[in-house]
């Protein structure tokens, strides 16, 4: 018996599925919206709020929680979810995606990749402390791993897949995810080819740390990560080769680029084992979801929600809104009509307009609030039309309505 | 039949009571702490946790509410009350305490008090704009009123008695107060003079106007203001003329130094109508309730355990802590062992100190929900203790192990 599985209750069109995610802190109804608990919280959220926006589950980040407060802290708590004060399913991501994006992203001025010359030779476990220092922060690959400076204070860090699954295995997730490796946008075919490859050298690393370290009584499923950028062939092949390995579900990992991914998770999920759950990393805008759900997703995660509750950007079933503007200072409506979250039942927009304007925190957190209701319960109607076996009249109902007036 | 009474129930020690405020929204059994909703909300925490918080009733401030939103748009909503989404009573200040600490205090290079050249005679209700602006902000008191600088944009307003009373009618709260004068600790005895008088002058002004001007269907309190700033002959004064007006209800007001107050406060209550309540204004840490309720006082606000809480000053019956500090990284009691709050039962000091480490805005939040309730429950305790007939038993357990380890 698999720590994680999934129960396929009914399935159309497409590769839509229905079912229940067996997890060894409780049952996930899937499809789901995952939560993004980026440092063991959701921005401003007590955990026992969770149940009454429809949060599930969660998903935290390795990076972050390694950083601070450290993995063995939360193994002395027993776990990320004791941590918090929550006692359902959480996961945690690899570690890959924050390595990556922060020493590509960071500042806008270095990228990932140093230039030849000062790059480590493929297949060399070595690094240049100097260099990375002298260089701020960045991210160096190679073949054992990657080398990469907190964006907190600037020190030294090293990830391989071993240690990514050492980390993983004290954070004590339900389900943890392969260390990959997350490439730009902008790289080419070539690289493209050469970083999927690794990835998969990389999870059968991680498979093999998951099965042979993992404590005889800690019970945590482990996921591989489908990379290959924006390259159809490049994704089937990643598919080919993670199925064949005995993983306890998939990801499918980012691009930054998500219209590419979108486009070809049919053709991916197709390869990949119908009986084991797929889980999309970091894509769930409401269109995402019915072209995710329909080409085989299970479970979505996605920062949005939070990020833009925080400046006032609002998802209502026309759309979404900026609360802040001057448009909504008399309007004593909820922030989405018909709406049943905490929120929506308690305030008004003139209200959550006034606590924006006038800088107050309660206004982001009422917002985020609303917008991760809006989220998992959008995806639980989603799950029922499966189940009703009108999934297209749904989709198109709520589209042409969320269409309507987006801005 | 007052809109606002005071139900004694029991008295003793002292001038201590234990009763029960009746208001238009609700009854507030006493003595209590009111908390501070400045902007109509308590930092961070939505209006429907406040009964588990043991929050009966806040205080919003009438200068903030009147420069954003506008009390228009308040009274559109039916009252500050209800425009927060809470049910329960509320009150409002006078806006003069903002309006003076804001010209006294903001940037601490302008007096309130301009060089008696500039100054506009006595009695004269006129103010110079051009000198205004050309200083900034700052507030110049006439025998009329008072002409102050928004914090937020610089610009020109007037309060007078009048003027206040109308904004606070308009905002809607159960408990109003008179517009007075709140001076600085740094005045001398002839200023203080001065200030008093002119505040029982605006106190009967403000009285006239709430009379007069209120909405036949509309019910609300007023409380006089006694000011007299550290000289006890003042504040004895001041509460003897204000005694003979017909307020509902009596604050002390705040001199910025409240242990002058407290040293005379029982001073002063003997002179107010025993059978009215009476609020202190702006004081609140735990040892000062248990001198003010036996000094007389009903009810208390103070910004502190949201101010305490928003850098991570928690209170405890040990005395404060600094959750953030680094003895608490693996502490895995409760933020106050034996606390009933809903942070206490569900989150770690380990936990809460990891968001404040982390920068995450729920370290706040749960911050300044435990120290919320810890002064709601505190003083909920002391009514017991009055009730039971063992308040200087209670106050000396609590004090004896609150100043142990105070720091």
């Amino acid at each position: 018996m698999r720590p994680v599985s999934l129960d396929i209750i009914k399935e159309g069109p497409g590769l839509a599925r229905a079912g229940i995610l067996r997890t060894p802190h409780g049952d996930i109804q899937t499809p789901a919206f995952v939560a993004v608990g980026t440092k063991a919280d959701i921005k401003g959220i007590k955990a026992s709020e969770f149940k009454a926006l429809g949060v599930q589950t969660l998903i935290a980040n390795t990076y972050h929680l390694y950083l601070s407060p450290g993995e063995g802290l939360i193994e002395k708590a027993g776990g990320v979810g004791k941590f918090m004060g929550f006692d359902g399913p959480t996961m945690t991501d690899s570690g890959g995606f924050q390595v990556f994006s922060l020493g590509e992203g960071y500042g806008k001025k270095l990228s990932k990749f140093l230039p030849e010359a000062a790059a480590p030779e493929a297949g060399m476990a070595v690094f240049d402390e100097e260099l990375a220092t002298s260089h701020g922060k960045l991210a160096i690959i190679d073949e054992e791993g990657v080398s990469f400076t907190s964006h907190v204070d600037g020190s030294l860090h090293r990830f391989t897949p071993e240690r990514s699954i050492e980390i993983q295995h004290k954070l004590g997730a339900d389900i943890i995810f392969a260390f990959d490796e997350c490439t730009s946008p902008a790289a080419d075919e070539a690289y493209q080819k050469e970083a999927s490859d690794r990835t998969h050298r990389w999870a059968d690393r991680s498979l093999k740390a998951h099965r042979q370290n993992l404590s005889a009584n800690a019970k945590q499923g482990i996921y591989g990560i489908v990379q290959g950028g924006r390259y159809a062939h490049l994704r089937i092949q990643s598919a080919k080769e993670l199925a064949a390995m005995d993983f306890d579900g998939y990801g499918i990992g980012g691009s930054f680029s998500k219209h590419d991914i979108l486009g070809i998770l049919d053709k991916v999920n197709r390869e990949l084992p119908k009986e084991k759950p797929r889980h999309l990393l970091g894509i769930g805008e409401p269109e995402d979801m019915f072209i995710g759900v329909e080409a085989g997703i299970d479970t979505f995660d996605c920062v949005l929600p939070t990020r833009n509750g925080r400046t006032g950007g609002i998802y209502t079933k026309q759309g979404k809104i900026q609360i802040p503007n001057a448009e909504y200072k008399e309007d004593w409506g909820p922030l989405d009509d018909g709406c049943t979250c905490p929120v929506c039942t308690e305030h008004t927009r003139a209200y959550i307009h006034h606590l924006f304007r006038t800088h107050e925190m309660l206004g982001p957190i009422l917002a985020s609030m609303h917008n991760i209701f809006f989220l998992t319960n959008l995806v639980a109607k989603i799950r029922q039309s499966i189940l009703d076996g009108n999934f297209h009249a749904f989709r198109d109902t709520f589209l042409s309505s969320y269409a309507k007036v987006r801005t």
